[in-house]
């Protein structure tokens, strides 16, 4: 197999720790091309019951067709999700992906390059769901009160911009909500984010930056979906502005690095990331685990990166609306490789 | 098929929801016997895609011989947790039993008849597991301090007594900690509680009672396991005295009657069961239900029920230490059937 | 000063702690009468700041005339709590009473002998606050969702029964909701419960148990006041059966006994209770404080407290509705005095 | 009283809502110094209850110094925390000042100016205290676990850096932790934030910045403390770099505008603030208030407000250590002031 470099949007990737400690070495073998048709039906849940619609080496490049979070069901904005949306059917996801060699203890690296908005305008989708976001009682945090209105948005977007409102007009700022490798034995819906990754709904995950998720089965088992045009910290409403992408993504396996939650590298920090609740818990499996990044892997003292952390850790709160909550930690990398 | 009537431990259970309600009527057709051996592997996770053991009808009595939760792995006081236990290869369920005529929407009615304790002195085990438990940091409520010290407890027990120490001798007051049908896409490890049923750890959950469980594929899928021979409110350390049973259950099916999560019936009250964390998300959980359970099949005012419960409403704690923690809200069967 | 022997309503009382510790010894010194007219202004709020209505002695005992939690205001089913009440005017609480000899690092034990209803009937209160109580939006899980309706009961109440309606009469089970010694330096509202007690609204709480109080500004002063009429785990509209009473207490003094949060001694269990959110940290509190309480007094080794509690401890939720969530752990006597 | 423009460290504060909307105009009066002399104690509860120590008019500027959380009690490295501080004379403040005019309803804002670092090198303390920080167990997150190590750094800081370690050098990122108004009826020890203000430890309320605090009493009773020479979200450790200010303020006030809890003005975004456990409820209640802020002021849809803060939204974590956890949700002005 003849292997070509890659021009890396950032150019930051060339030192980046799935560049320097990925099998496939930053080097490209296949692209491959994952459309609605290959993929055939989409999964709802995350697991090692399903059967892998592509199987890629580590190095590879991925160019798949993502639908957005409701289906792409909700088209008008006098659509009433309680009518259209079915649980637990929702938040489709492609894959899964085998990664070959991947193995239980090894960790998959997910450069996420390129995402281009798919479909007619408006493309974009925005929703109040009753019983669901952080401003409700919920299934969960169980109320008597009656349910928030139904709202829908529909909203047109580009590759610069996202089209709000008359009076606002917000930034595409495209990310990955949901992304995984599947969970040794469990099937999570596509809803749940956990230590498998899953919803994870946080805006970093976007073009130009690296998630490292943990391999749990056999060939690692990647799903992926659930893009975002933006969305705000904490995903407040419940639902960000949903849409169907073309994503571009590059595979590399890492082995003999395992990790118990997912990890993102971007140009300037490195962010661990923990999902539960409540959302405290999600903070502190956060911070424990860049702790723990930075003793094992960059010399720190656990003390010295407990005490500095409090004085320059950056938290960002992924969604505080899913069945577990999202919280990245993460550190400048100019403390880190210093 | 003939039908003979069985003669139920407790008189009330001509009376429950389950004698009236249930297909199989209250009499029972066969009784069937599910040995280690006729079981096979057991299941570490509860959902759709584990093949079935057993295919019942309604009304038919199950006599299953459960394992412990750590499947017998702990036989001495010297031996480690950490070393003999596997995640996620815990809390050994048997089943998925088939109920003939289940289906999504019904209610599988589960009428725990006799637990027999099984296998040699000392039959008991409990111990503390690091990072396991409610007094200490775990790997949610993640923090850096030393873990708890490992202690295993080997325990004699009979129907009679549980002989904890030298000092302290508690009565035996079986329970099944694991119980659940299948969710319907999910495949949810038996560690965790959820609106399926599973790890509840639920005190009340002994012979005697019914529980009922919201059926959500074909055939119900129903899983056992996890037997207790007492246990405290919370399960505060984590571990219950587990042990190896012969479990006598009838299971019967309750068509039109669609629950969204475990309810629980006794001689003199009625308990509606809420997983979730937080703890009082879980206790929301379990009021509303108890409050919609009163509105829709006792003729109450939605309000009228929330002002009265909080007067006479009782909460059990079943467990806070689980990936979920469940609670029983419960009512006196004197203010509903009245 | 001519000491008699009271003859208590129970007779375990002369084998409790306070009997067997407090200053008073178990021997009434003079009654007090703390009537209305004797308290003037109520207090709102439980601090040091406020100037002491009354001086006693260790042993003496208390006859307080309390006032229900909405001072008698709502007096009609179609009266409007928003339209009458006002924050923080609310929960009013007779005291400060000083105990003579009561320092930093003593406790004050409070045994409640007897609590007669006053006033005319219909006596007893319960209402549904808009954005306060377990199952709706509050002013903390901050919802937009249109609050709860105001609804307002009143209820017939007498020494045997609560008449609660048509349909339910519940039996009288009073206790005492809002009891606490004054914080350090903090004063905090009478809505409140924390390590002071505070508005615990813990059913345990009534006629025949004794309390222990941490004891933290000289003279410790005593504050109490909310009797229930009867109430439910967790008190889950926010409101329990509020009415006024006469109640007798006896108050001793034990000194070299330090306590972190407030204890309860019962006739067959002894209880450990903290006041915190979420939930589980209250829960957790209760059993660490219940535990160490039978290390340092009990003889017991902390693990196997631990341990053993796991499998016979019991919780009771107070209140999951105040600003902080209450919770009490219990142990049987006969585990404890073996 | 004549009144002359000041010159603001940033221009922008001449469109703020303090510039706007306040009785002082935006011109100062007199500047007033408060030294340690003049202040006389330190106040540990932030209430009612304390005399004041200076009164100033609207517009009037308060040249203030502030000691740090330890009072500089914490002098060497090898100093031991558990030996030197008693708890609750911690986190010492200023004040109470009172504002000629305030009354319950109206709003005072606090433009921080200029925090000048004191004292000798090194000035800086961070620590690690047994019991107190995210990840460790606490009094409330009761654990059996050995506490955390005690540990001490002392830190050189100028206005341009803090001097961490030989590795890392951090910007000098100075900020107030804490600042209230007083509460009611409570006096609530300066540990704990609530919606007075109190210990947020928010990041953002540095020089150039300006918070609005609600009044509830005559006088307003302002109190500040607790300075930080730089923080990280969530100040995991429990400690910032705490030192001791010469910190400039200017005081107005505002009438008419009633707030239910600390809200934050910048050149670039408003914020509102929450404090309460658990933190998602933080987060609630600062998105609540977010948007109630943008429907009331700015001509918001509620639901329009709700949704596009889904999209844009951003979260700062204060701290999620105190007693209360503490939130701000933003916005930037460039979608508000639109």
């Amino acid at each position: 197999m003849e292997m070509t470099m890659r021009s890396y949007p950032n150019e930051w990737v060339s030192e980046s720790i799935m560049y320097r400690q990925g099998v496939g070495g930053g080097y490209s073998g296949k692209s491959h091309r994952l459309t609605k048709e290959e993929q055939g039906d989409y999964h709802y849940t995350i697991g090692p019951y399903s059967s892998p619609v592509l199987k890629i080496s580590p190095g590879d490049q991925v160019v798949v067709d993502t639908a957005d979070a409701f289906e792409g069901k909700i088209k008008s904005e006098s659509d009433k999700p309680t009518e259209i949306l079915e649980m637990p059917w929702l938040n489709p996801q492609c894959g899964p992906i085998l990664i070959e060699g991947a193995e239980k203890g090894d960790t998959i690296a997910v450069h996420i390059e390129e995402m281009i908005p798919r479909g007619d305008q408006p493309r974009g989708t925005c929703c109040m769901i009753p019983e669901f976001g952080a401003l409700t009682g919920t299934n969960y945090t169980a109320t008597l009160n009656d349910p928030l209105p139904e709202r829908v948005r529909k909203i047109n977007l580009d590759e610069e911009n996202v089209y709000w409102s008359e009076r606002v007009t917000l930034p595409y700022k495209p990310h990955i909500g949901t992304l995984s490798c599947s969970p040794e034995i469990d099937s999570i819906n596509s809803l749940t984010p956990d230590s498998h990754g899953g919803n994870m709904d946080l805006p970093d995950m976007g073009p130009g930056t690296i998630t490292y998720l943990p391999v749990r089965s056999k060939g690692a088992r990647l799903f992926i979906g659930d893009a975002h045009a933006c969305q705000g910290d904490g995903e407040v409403c419940g639902v960000a502005v949903e849409y169907a992408t073309t994503t571009t993504i590059t595979v590399d396996l890492i082995k003999d690095w395992t990790i118990e939650w997912p990890r993102l590298e971007a140009d300037d920090f490195i962010m661990a990331i923990g999902s539960t609740r409540p959302l405290e818990d999600a903070t502190r499996i956060a911070y424990r685990e860049l702790i723990r990044w930075m003793v094992s892997d960059y010399g720190y003292d656990q003390w010295d990166a407990y005490m500095m952390l409090s004085q320059c850790g950056k938290v960002r709160l992924g969604n505080f609306v899913d069945p577990k909550y999202t919280v990245g930690a993460a550190v400048s990398k100019k403390y880190i490789f210093s």
